[in-house]
């Protein structure tokens, strides 16, 4: 097992990590035998560096434990849980898991501001629903047991569709690089939290391929996954509108529709990751009940396998919810994980830091 | 621009370079003047191994030329054609363009023999359109304009549905172990293309990412892509027929069913390329009109981009055919590379060998 770089304030490292300039490696692979003294001169350091805390952020206790403990067993060669690294596959959830999901989802924020800007065009959504209910921050109404997925589907319809890929990923960069959480008062992509940051460069390290597997929308998830969590668009997965190739003024282009083309939710992750990896992942994060089916089909599949659920439990640092909340609904999952034996990471007594802007020792805003 | 490594016969190298072990370069980063010292060590190794052919069974000429000069420039810093490297995907088709297609597309043939083995249990199949055809080996009849694609994914549906991804997966591997050429009497995973070979692994060697757009099926191929071509089962791309989640004796799984879920071919290429990867791709190898849309969209948009066809030419070693062919049919895309200024590779006079074992010095057997 080899200790992961130390994690700064970002996700920097991770991205380094991920996608190490292939000519570097290459200039090692011309000349064996230098590479050979270099290694051997190397492995005192790389032995030292194990000593190094892969999770600094993480208090000492189980759910760390649980964690290293499943790594080093599955890298360790000869061990009998030993994993070969193509098979070294890990998913994580993102709203919620990896990021900020209180008071709303961030991609619905983003939908609703959406709908603010294109209101001058559209001003019958002003007594229309689900549009009048998401213009007035009526989320009870919005997400109403039954009607959620429909309600959030026809927004994005209206919101997310009617031009290229390209156009809706400037979209997003410029939305994102504006935004502001109502509570937090800074950007999204600095309300990440900085314990998964460690987890994904962790597993990187240890020769995992990290996936997101989102049920927000993959080109919204993309528009940032790289920059801040070191994960590369072909390694986001996600729900999905339907898209389609067409020429337009002479040049081929894709163009966004308002239908529905996947729901990357629920049953509908394992499907997503059998598309996009074709391989069953041995190990899942997750925070509600939307990430019930990849967990279990992650863990119930024989060999050594990691289950974790994300317990949002510390309502002064961040938000403390779980079966009474309509966003990160989570029931059914913490139940399963009794039963599974997941890891459940309890924030407030695991996590020493949830954000990256306390390790500059700025204090989060009281609730 | 950095020279690949000599490629062998099997594509073991270019394997190796996509999924270099992790640790190993984890143990640079732990000591950067280490790394620093060792890269200045290397670098005169490096400039000789520039002179290294990096596509050895290419003979000289503007196809060749066209690829190596299209690499130097993307690739060289400060060039004005310079593109990052999370910017550099590289698309490929698979059948004709990285493999045999004639006289039948290889997973038809597996498709075949699968209706035999489950004819027993389906006797009404040798009386009955369009697996009467198929037993039977009657192309013209399966291939009919207008047709060729429907009864394909009749064929697909009986064959290819039923069971889990992994169970289809270990089907495939059984069958390309045991399968022949009817001409080369050899494996199909030996009828590649060594000079494709060598091109996969020149792309990876400067910072590519390779993806196999294929219009076959996606599991199909990821059955032998990482062995065959070192492209892991993430960076495939192809048709897919609809999976399910479910729970069955207590255990969660996928499962497939005999109706299409998406066709990977024709326009169909770049929304499966947005899909999976979410970056319009600067290279594209292809080789029949199914490969028209994608080459479009990856060269008509701006920037320095490569688009090449693989034309068929060789009827001694391989085959010769075009236009009049059902498999691998080349009219629109052949015209279009004129117009787009895509390199057209004559394999004829293109390439020094067409297969591996050519390497060895064994004859191809005579048409």
């Amino acid at each position: 097992m080899i200790a992961p770089p130390r994690i700064g304030v970002a996700a920097v490292h991770s991205k380094a990590s991920e996608s190490m300039p292939r000519p570097d490696r290459h200039k090692l692979t011309v000349s064996c035998l230098l590479g050979l003294f270099a290694f051997l001169c190397l492995a005192p350091f790389s032995a030292m560096a194990q000593a190094v805390d892969p999770l600094p952020s993480w208090n000492d206790g189980k759910a760390k434990q649980s964690i290293i403990k499943f790594v080093e067993d599955v890298t360790r060669e000869g061990s009998p849980d030993f994993v070969p690294k193509e098979q070294r596959i890990a998913t994580f959830d993102n709203d919620g898991t990896l990021w900020i999901e209180q008071p709303m989802y961030v991609q619905m924020v983003f939908a609703i501001d959406r709908l603010r800007e294109l209101l001058p065009m559209h001003p019958e959504w002003r007594d229309q629903q689900p549009f009048k209910a998401a213009l007035d921050g009526d989320f009870k109404t919005l997400l109403k047991d039954g009607q959620g997925s429909r309600n959030l589907q026809t927004i994005v319809g209206v919101t997310h569709a009617g031009m290229t890929p390209e156009e809706f990923e400037q979209i997003v960069k410029n939305w994102l690089a504006t935004a502001k959480h109502p509570r937090f008062h800074r950007p999204y992509t600095e309300l990440v939290y900085q314990p998964m940051l460690e987890v994904l460069a962790y597993f990187r390290a240890n020769g995992f391929k990290t996936f997101i597997v989102s049920g927000g929308g993959i080109e919204f998830v993309r528009a940032f996954a790289d920059q801040t969590y070191g994960v590369p668009t072909d390694q986001v997965i996600g729900s999905s509108i339907v898209t389609k190739f067409e020429r337009r003024d002479g040049l081929p282009r894709l163009f966004r529709f308002p239908d529905v083309n996947f729901v990357d939710d629920g049953p509908g992750k394992p499907v997503g990751i059998e598309q996009h990896v074709g391989r069953r992942p041995i190990a899942a994060f997750g925070n509600s009940d939307g990430d019930l089916q990849m967990l279990q089909w992650t863990t119930e599949s024989g060999g050594r396998r990691l289950g974790v659920i994300v317990h949002h439990t510390d309502a002064v640092r961040e938000y403390a919810y779980d079966k009474d909340s309509l966003v990160g609904h989570l029931d059914l999952a913490l139940e399963a994980a009794k039963l599974d034996s997941w890891t459940v990471v309890d924030m407030k007594t695991d996590w020493k830091v949830i954000f990256p802007f306390e390790m500059k020792g700025e204090a989060s805003p009281k609730p």
